[in-house]
């Protein structure tokens, strides 16, 4: 089959989250990238174009340019990579939306629940597929979860405890390098920083593998270390649809914990834990309080689920899979909608949708806080 | 060394925490149960004498009958345990305080604000030293938390994040036998069951290894299990003075989770994570994001700590060690007081001043669900 | 039920085994220490049995007076525990055995096969019960572990890996105090250090668990240490009737390792996994690789093995429980000898003949190493 | 930097190695697939060659003529991926080296230990770099501790323990599919099946962390499990030159290993775990039985190592990163030698002669068991 040719806004020199979705579209090999406006300066990015072996025609100095420019080839980009900091991430969606170019951007989607409602009208109305790359939601044993919950093994759901803690932030004059930095600074980060980074991974980790609904949730937000203006600790009471509670906690001066999303769900019929620094294994516990381990490629895992591996069991696969995993199912659902095989039920990856919620997630933590941490309805 | 001899109050037929203060005592073989009044009748309280062969004449019918002889006696007990249900420790305590007798008290300490600070009163005035048995504290990895905090190895602390989940009481129908039955029971458990049997010893673990006092709380409690009516599952927002946060969580319905409370307290320097089902290990994270462990028994621990150890390194020491150095600190203090070689700084247990920690703390929490989670004051 | 009265040689001041088995024993509180010959010399003997509150005519001078005096006295011991240096062992058992006592010995039973088998025969004749201290084959999950294999869960058993590393004597010119010095001693430990001491225990942990009859072995024995004389790291290869075979390691100089018994057993239907560290816990993998974690006092565990828990599951019990459960056995045997209900069935300890075979497999492994670590048949 | 081109023999359809080497090289994006022998039928080669996007005309019905046609081409192939089953990996290599044209070959590097050194000297010879895949020496972890075992922190080492269990072929009739079947297959592999495969990646991790050369070895293996001809469990015992000892074990039945190739190796000063299947971890102890567990990402890796990391702490790699990163060293010389830039000691990845250890290490063990289980000098 084809390749399909892709374009990247953002991912330019020291990017690391650029480089980490060309690396994870690599693994499968389906995807070439081909067109870029990836800095701000037509001469970095040209840089960044030639040493990935891309057409300097086909580096832009604007994105408004490139959404334009490919709208208009015959064998323009078939999708495009939004990897730009956060506070960019709307009108440049925006751009490609308008222009009929499907978009796969980073998470957060954007600042505002307008722009984010915005971007999801824009995209139903030109039938437009969108992923949210909410990295965590790809790994095999995160979709084992959801398979598992949905078939009814935990019976009702009565609690979750959620958190994602980080310790690079932890030191006062430390920014962490440039991503450190757009983080902290309220002009490119859109006035969150640690909840709209963890915050949001959390919500779309509960959401995407319980099902459940926030319905309203009280949220305390501080600035710790000295020296931040933005939040770098976050904790969220949650009410779910239903009557389930959750609690979720984000950090990112937790030392010792580099990358730490968990999550743990307690049902009427047993439990289940997942970590995702050890995102090979899913543990679920039984009524009798037995605990049962399985590994990714090993007995036990849902064939849907399974189905995802790329390696034997024991032969690690990680953050780069899990990546790969959501476009994977974004990469396929676009050749089917090219070849009249598309249907809805094939969407197996994170979307607009799950965008739009990350973003009235935050804005109701936001409230919550403001307001002396009270509760708020979502 | 002459043995010192004690009584009991509670710790009947089925009884399992009567039982084990039996067997914490033991372990060091520095005091004899010479009396009791074990049961609510006295022939169930003389058929517990006869098997742990306690001369009848000292099996009493109540306590104040029990309090008053054994005041009387010129060989009466040199101190009572306390293991009845919650609600009725408090004229128990009494009794025995004003007979002259000092206490060991099961926690919680008591059921009202009130009555705590009575029995804090009568043990001041009386000059009688009050053991409250919050068992994870003796623990040798617990103390050498406790004197890392001090020595500032972590500098400032930031947040703490606590929590104690059990899944015994899960299921509908199933009160866990005679233990949850009291619990359970709003008369004798006090009107608070979850909160009141696990959120003490989370609030006591974090008061005794950081120092930290609480000044004020937002608390969530909530009835869940069909067929309760008293809160099994509990989130408490915790500001500290001087700052610093912490989160409280405490379950009786998470499945997997036997007796899990677990300490991770993070600060401007370092972490520290401490799991009571794992009360051999502490860990430490440095600031570079190192993580060291070390055992009890080998190297690196602090030596007031370390003392406490009966066994080598790896020859694993539990629930009942911990228990028994309480009892260990108690029991030195008592003869220390009697031979007037007694100071303050020898007191290395919890006390009545710590249990009136926790019934204030209970409270607060209680209110604050009440009034719709909002922030108490303590 | 009056407590068995019983008597210690061994276990005078700084003795970490002697205090030990006394707190062991004390945890059931069936049994009470009331003579001794705790040291070489009458006057610390003496010493520690008034510390231990022991009437000073009890108090013996050599074991030989107090094997004769105790079996005339009506009141005598009705058990001896045995706690001295290896080299000891023999004379000391077959003392009281003769003297019609019976006894309980520390691991390994004694020096040569022949002293070994004398004793047994002894026992046999005298119908004494024999309990040789094999700790960790107390602990619930050993025996659990023994119930599962002995129902066929695994199928036939197909390997076996064991180990037993520790750490302790790493460094040169350190002894590891006082028992370090007897161990490393040719003359009181019998010629063999890390074998004898740990290599028991690994050969003793597989056949209880397993039942497993080792037909012939090839064994390694090396002195690594610089100074030492005597082995500290041992590796045997081993072969069992039926043609499963093992792999058994152990050292003194593996840091790291606190006391670090592991048995991993493969059968053909699964495989179970067991540390003595973490002794709460017992991991079986079914037929499919999905591994089941079960805890003391929770689900899963064989009602039998089960019974000896003393606590709820997640409060924790460990080496000192272990060593109970064998006394608890061993002192219902007595009691039970003593009013007419004994039956063989009762015997849930390890008893001289496995002390008998502690012995032939450490004599194999000697010569296996002395004629260039070739197969020697048992 | 334009992109190196290169071929691949076997890696046909359901070959699960083929693709994995194909992922690995993807992952850097420097080198592109253009020319294979796919299958030992041309049909299926070339329909793999379509899948992949090669050139019809690339695609070739024997090794032979690939490796004539190629070395002829202007453009052709800078380098040769080999992942055939073990029993072609010398022809193949050889006719690719005798063509001038370097060599990727998956281990073991062939069945004798002439044919082993044959292609050492044609290597050598020609100049030829010449990759053996011993895939889990590229992880980062690994250079870690090769590093800092150089840098004398371990001081001398004492011992060493090596497994790598499996648990995939544990049932009988059950040939874990195609690889599998040319595994268990004595005419495949060679005429050993466990050691080839599992044993030679346990020589080469000891080998390349500790630098430790063997003297002599003696070998025990087993065919176990019914239907099998070839050892599917093996232990050795190994002597190193200058007097450390080591045990390494392999089995393919091993009931819940996936994929567990672990190393211990303890020092005078200190010890190193490590453990495939978490290999973002490394755990050293220091002299005072301290563990220090560091992460790839984070603090306190040795530069060298660290350099190879793709992604921040916590965002796991596995094993495609571990053979990536023998890829990208390869690939690096490559380019090194094509522009003049070459020295020795850019090499950084296990070379023919590592692969010719691996051959004499196998043959050393198939004398030693045939003649009873006796040391066999290397």
């Amino acid at each position: 089959m084809a390749k399909i040719q892709y374009g990247m806004v953002g991912g330019g020199p020291g990017s690391f989250i650029g480089d980490a979705h060309r690396r994870a579209i690599n693994l499968d090999g389906t995807a070439t990238l081909v067109a870029g406006c990836f800095s701000r300066t037509v001469e970095k990015s040209r840089q960044t174009g030639q040493e990935l072996g891309i057409d300097p025609d086909r580096c832009y100095a604007t994105y408004e340019e490139m959404a334009k420019a490919e709208a208009a080839r015959p064998d323009g980009i078939r999708f495009v990579v939004v990897v730009t900091p956060n506070v960019s991430h709307y009108p440049v969606c925006k751009a490609f939306l308008e222009a009929g170019i499907p978009v796969a951007c980073d998470k957060p989607l954007c600042l505002t629940v307008e722009q984010a409602e915005e971007l999801q009208r824009l995209a139903e109305e030109k039938d437009l597929l969108f992923l949210v790359t909410y990295t965590y939601m790809g790994h095999v044993t995160a979709k084992h979860i959801r398979e598992t919950i949905r078939s009814g093994k935990l019976g009702k759901i009565r609690t979750v405890m959620a958190e994602y803690p980080q310790g690079w932030l932890a030191h006062e004059g430390d920014w962490g390098g440039k991503q450190g930095e757009w983080r902290c600074d309220p002009e490119q980060s859109g006035g969150v920083n640690c909840l709209g980074d963890l915050g949001t991974h959390v919500e779309n980790a509960v959401a995407t593998m319980t099902g459940l609904k926030v319905r309203r949730l009280l949220a305390r937000m501080d600035v710790v270390v000295p020296g931040r203006v933005l939040d770098d600790n976050d904790v969220v009471l949650v009410e779910y649809e239903g009557g389930a509670t959750g609690v979720y906690w984000t950090s990112q001066f937790a030392i010792g914990h580099d990358n730490d999303l968990r999550v743990r769900i307690y049902g009427e019929k047993g439990s289940i834990l997942w970590r995702q620094e050890e995102c090979e294994t899913v543990i679920m516990i039984d009524e009798d309080g037995t605990l049962v381990e399985r590994h990714r490629g090993g007995g036990g895992i849902e064939p849907g689920a399974a189905a995802y591996g790329r390696l034997p069991a024991g032969h690690t696969e990680g953050w780069l899979e899990s990546m790969g995993n959501l476009y994977r199912s974004f990469v396929r659902c676009l050749q089917a909608k090219a070849d009249g095989t598309f249907t809805v039920d094939m969407v197996d990856f994170p979307t607009v949708a799950d965008g739009v919620e990350g973003v009235r997630f935050v804005h109701a933590c936001l409230e919550s806080n403001r307001r002396g941490n009270v509760w708020v309805e979502l």
